[in-house]
């Protein structure tokens, strides 16, 4: 891996397909899909303001951007290794949105922040393991320098449609 | 409703008073009455920094800007629809905070990001549509463009004085 | 204590000595040692990005920077009292942290905000009791000025290491 690669570039050096991103007002996405179809939804994936674009929390999504399991509590009925991967898969979801809001993942010049939170069982305290999964796609994608961010993983009482963990995050852009 | 009215002429427009906003180190406000006269009171409600604004939590409060019920967990003693409306007077109280820490919210020239969070059942997931009053709320008033927003939705073991709902929220100001 | 006193001879003013800051990559500091040899560190303690910077989730830490005691929930295993020193201890780090990324914690300029996790027993819910211990330090070492913050304080259902508090937190540095 080059270190002048640009994140498009090493996305594709790396094999790695972004999934499907559809519009948070989409009527026949697959949010309203899960949802019914009366679905309001507010928020935007993306919001850029200046340099910044924070990200809505995301859910683990399959290629075509349907929210996807395993689902369940992490340490109960979710391995540690399946979470991990579930965090990746969210980020995944993350990328896609950003590509969808900007055109393009390159016009991301530094990761700032990374909130994870894992669906855990009673018992279940490795919350760091299982947003590396993120994490990791992260420093993979935009190298060393851009994708240091600071974080923060918790452990939740549930989430929506009983995902095992859901990721919220905060990018600098190019001027 | 048009695109050239202020977010104060909107909030008129709707028919709504925003709350009585007290000083955090207030002594004689509402949080010390419920709390005990010696609360300490360290945090800011609104933290200017630069063009930023970051909001401290905030909990639903009545005309009087007093936290106010229904109280306890959602889908168990408090139905959706209330949480939902508990949703929209948390953010009243933001309105509230930024009228009285800026003079006028007219300052907000974009909405950045909501945490919301929901006290929840064990079985309740549907925290978005709680928060959704929240949203809602800040979309009518400040319209689809400076309204916009990312989101996280998540649920708590509790919150402070059992209330149902809590929204933190960061907007950018007018230079 | 004089208000232009830097926030470091404040510190050496109040007698405070910061906690041993290590390398979140590190391989020999505490949290590898807990973890054991295979942890993967992704996450940087504190991240700068122009003039803001994020700080990770830091748990409380003794004078060696090794994660301490005393360990569980609050309002169970551990006291209101006990928890409140644990969130100064949290603060500590982050100081810590901070001095060591940026040299100098005379470097930061204004705090921006705080967000307080509290690890909380089932009935446990004044989070912002707790939290004070952290907010208490900023102000007493950055001033009343400085050291403004919005926050939120919530209750979680776990903490890695079962610790009672965790801090998160940003700022932003001089020019």
């Amino acid at each position: 891996m080059h270190n002048d690669m640009t994140p498009s570039h090493r996305l594709k050096e790396l094999g790695i397909q972004l999934p499907t991103a559809w519009a948070p007002d989409s009527r026949s996405g697959p949010l309203p899909r899960l949802l019914g179809a009366n679905v309001e939804v507010y928020a935007e994936f993306v919001r850029v303001v200046g340099r910044r674009a924070t990200i809505s929390g995301h859910l683990p999504v399959d290629d075509d951007g349907a929210v996807c399991g395993p689902f369940g509590r992490v340490g109960v009925d979710v391995t540690v290794e399946q979470a991990r991967s579930s965090a990746r898969r969210a980020m995944l979801g993350i990328l896609a949105s950003l590509a969808r809001e900007l055109g393009t993942i390159d016009r991301v010049s530094a990761w700032v922040r990374l909130f994870g939170l894992v669906n855990g069982g009673p018992d279940f305290r490795d919350y760091p393991t299982v947003i590396n999964g993120a994490s990791r796609l992260v420093y993979d994608v935009f190298g060393g320098e851009a994708g240091k961010h600071s974080r923060i993983a918790i452990g939740v009482g549930g989430l929506p449609f009983d995902a095992p963990v859901e990721i919220e995050a905060e990018v600098e852009l190019n001027e």
